[in-house]
């Protein structure tokens, strides 16, 4: 940290904070310039800035290291690849995760999981519980449909996702699915960051809407503070002024974070834009932009949706889709391979 | 619901809208213009309107009906007026609720409890869970807290009032305190608010950080309806692109609120700004402003606060604010009561 | 337009506003619903909402019609083409616009000129005005580089692209260049949009770092009401909150922009990150989604250069670029064609 | 500046900054930590950061120094007083600024003078040229309204005051008023503010739309550079995610910028909430957070009024707010005097 004195702060305020810099357990360095003293300040301890900030004669504390350790690329060069179920995220592959916003019904699960898995996706998502992004949202089939979710996605060789919201959630859904997204406002509420750190399959951590790059990352140190190392983090859109579609899905951040982070990042464009007819340009770009992985709303029958439906793509749309995917990710040296024949369907 | 069709539908799927629109149960009037024909809707159901966005021909659906329905002032002029232990907010009187952003310990809540209700602070407020507003909190007393938070205030003659994140924590608090704010992302989580709903003490909703007044009005209506119809909105800041500081209060969102809302508004200037030499103006700015409340951090030694130090006020700033805060209440015909020579202290 | 009645409008309140906008030359028709009255307004005048929602009893003025007409795709179902010097803005290809941020000396333009001819520009872009975007921005070389950008331009068979801000600029500008960029804040400023107008030359329109998309819709509405048709939007980054890069570059502008209006659109990484290390994921990005032009910043000596050497790829860098760009365009069924060995260099 | 080397940073690399930085005639002090290197930079010079950021090695570059030196109150701690026709910027009087948004003709304006002057008034304010923030204003009257708003301003005993978008208005209106806002994009036009530098009138510097406190008072400092010392800063509304108002009075810039600069500052709520219902509470709270001085809009007849009619307070409005903004002002120790009983009229 430096800390950077007022132009007139006193030689007994200055004195005053290096004791108590001293005391917190740092070892400090004063440069004294024309206009102003700066206090270089080196140490493994994390403090609250403010606490510095509010001492007499301070004008600014500026953090230097990052406020988070372990998704910290520069402790660990090389990117991390998760293994879940055959699927390996953060490779070559550019992993497809694709169903319904809202689980309904067995046929509904069954017709969807066959569309998706005979076009290419590796991973069933299908939400089971009451979504903050949805005002319409009536609750949703909670454990039963997570019993569902399972069962298609055995029945199609797929693996299994669902999203959780609220610590009462967790343990439910860890029964069931292969791995799980922590979404709504769930990357600030510590609670369940602890809890998803305690679990032994990967978590999805999904960018707030009005989280910067720099709090999801700490909400991902938190997880794997906490134990659970296999963390993705995904962009799903930050609000801005810009009123066409729910939220404007912020492509830059997948570059920056591939930079700061060694962790996989996937994009969720269907909830981003809320609009199908947005998501086609949106998924697109995020392949070409470098993402891991992709979550994309289908549905076979959009128009008598439960929820979301405006965003969800047809079955024909997210084939041809799929086909523009997969050269896009050649085009930028990923790849998504063409599905296998599945067995069992 | 007003949908606007392309200007280049054709009279078939204007027909076919009509007739989806009519099986949900709506009245509907065509408007045949010389560019395009708009379909007025009419009826009491709430439907997601992207499921007619999505039909084949429409160019636009616009809500006409507000989508919250309760705390709508066009179905209750008069403004809201809670009672709570010998407190009315939503009366002439600005309620000041002043305490630690987190409780430390028995002699830190009592000392502050004292300086607060000497000043004329109503309600005590202390945080005890974990805030994900803060990233270096290191999770909070809970319930012992709750215990002294509650002891502290029946000594000074004060309220209680703390704030749940999520909804492990509500039944917990509801034993202890007489006010409980909703904060963090929990106006988005819709678990978190049927509990509130649930609840016979009175709730403040805390507007989140990226959350438009409109969809806290939502939040709000939640609440009512499972029941709970003593709901206060709070404006604590909104992200914005100014770096300053860690929110941006947005004062136009106190007459907005008044204006469409009955519900009592109340300001969080401690929250919003993060650093106490900017509380004073805002505080100064929300009553002026014409909020029914105001939540300020007070510590009585902020240097050493185990969290938040910097955003709390000192006991004699406290004193001074609430003075200036008096005067201002007059200016525009409110009031803050002088202290009452509270006996037990 | 649509006004909607407060709930508790009088009748006598509704025939008033009947009246008003009767008087102003609009058909009006009356839907009574149970909650409240409806007036949908059918008429061609443009009329500012606000004037008719100040009248007693209005709640809300709804625009139906979008506030801007020659760029509205509704009037207009096939992309603009636009033809200048051999080069087809709006076709298959993407166009590529690449120079330097600032144009420096003779020898600087035309090392640059050479190293984007051989790489497959077809657009030489150089500033030579002070930007309003850089801070540090000393002036620029004005008249002389525009000169000097024209025979640069003519060299290596590529056409001259540069940037106004003010209305002093355009005339000069306009004897020099093929196409003119209008930045900074000049959407807003209505004179230079009047002068624009005006212009033989297509006229590339900036969305403002604070302007909606169909803020900048009615900026390009303006140019063409004032007689050139040309008009190119461009994508250069919007504010939000987060701060790791100068702007976000909203790529959803993108394929909305496609969808309302059917001008052609293009986007400039460069601008909106200000770092040469996220331009290729973004310019990829852009491609993807379906643009169709790009500027790009490149410098020979970005290390040495006088204004946003930062953002500029090098010469080696642009090309492997190119590479990847042209791979993309490929497949999302566009083109940028392999660069003609052009002649006089 | 403080230079932030990459944790894996080699010490060629770290040599290589050093020599750099030299080179450019700062004076370098090196800090090694376990983790990283950190090297302050300290010097008179202003350089380009991203200048240093682009070299291999470096994670990060941190300025120390403020990007502004004239407004800046470390260099000038008691704020500036700005004496112009009797009036006083800066003291202790809250200084009202109001009349129409736009000028139309001899009667209103004379008409709006009278009654601004004798509610307390200072200064007569009246648009002349087209607004970039109305989207229908159709130009203004130009030069034919500067003149009389001149002659009104000198009837009633006003200032006269006016605003300025281009370069091209500048000279045209310094012929006629006291004192000349900068609007629209205005404050990032270089050009546009070398000229207001000139100037031997106060120039009032509106924040744009999507401008930072800082970012302002860079454009403050370009004038003041200039040669203009009598700088007034605006605040009048940035763009947030809020849709409800056209832009969000950002109340909490006020303190921030007068603890930042000396400079005086003054707000403009008319501006930013474009609806006259929401002025009252904004310009209450203005005065109570501790602006110099403040905008509003007035007409006598805002249902007929050419432009911004909405936002404008009627006569009577406008008198009962004068009369809570004085008592606002006594409650924070300023003062608003009651209006002298101005002869000529």
């Amino acid at each position: 940290m430096v800390i950077v004195m007022d132009e007139t702060a006193s030689e007994e305020q200055i004195a005053n904070v290096i004791d108590k810099v001293v005391r917190l357990g740092f070892d400090i360095y004063r440069i004294t310039g024309m206009l102003q003293t700066l206090l270089g300040v080196v140490g493994e301890r994390i403090v609250d800035l403010r606490d510095i900030e509010i001492l007499e004669g301070v004008k600014r504390v500026i953090r230097i290291s990052t406020p988070y350790k372990l998704p910290n690329r520069s402790f660990k060069a090389e990117g991390t690849v998760i293994r879940v179920g055959g699927v390996t995220i953060g490779g070559p592959e550019v992993v497809v995760m694709a169903g319904p916003s809202m689980l309904e019904d067995r046929d509904q699960i069954m017709r969807i999981a066959e569309v998706v898995s005979q076009r290419g996706a590796r991973v069933l998502r299908a939400g089971v519980f009451a979504s903050p992004e949805s005002l319409y949202s009536q609750g949703g089939p909670g454990e039963k449909g997570l019993r569902l979710l399972r069962e298609a996605s055995d029945r199609f060789g797929l693996l299994a996702l669902s999203e959780v919201y609220d610590s009462r959630q967790v343990a439910t859904a860890a029964e069931y699915v292969d791995l799980m997204v922590v979404g709504g406002g769930g990357a600030q509420n510590p609670d369940l960051l602890r809890q998803a750190g305690a679990l032994a399959i990967p978590v999805i951590i999904k960018r707030g809407t009005a989280a910067t790059i720099e709090e999801t990352l700490i909400a991902a140190d938190r997880v794997m503070m906490a134990g659970n190392l296999n963390v993705v983090i995904c962009e799903s859109g930050i609000r801005t002024f810009e009123p066409y579609l729910r939220k404007t899905l912020d492509i830059s951040a997948i570059p920056i974070i591939k930079k700061l982070s060694h962790l996989p990042v996937v994009a969720a464009p269907s909830e981003a834009t809320g609009r199908r007819d947005k998501v086609p340009a949106l998924a697109q770009a995020a392949v070409a932009a470098g993402v891991d992985g992709i979550l994309i709303d289908v549905h076979h029958d959009p128009q008598n949706a439960l929820a979301d439906g405006g965003q969800a793509l047809r079955p024909e749309q997210f084939d041809s889709l799929m086909k523009r995917l997969s050269s896009i990710a050649r085009a930028v040296e990923r790849e998504i391979p063409a599905p296998v024949s599945n067995a069992t369907g």
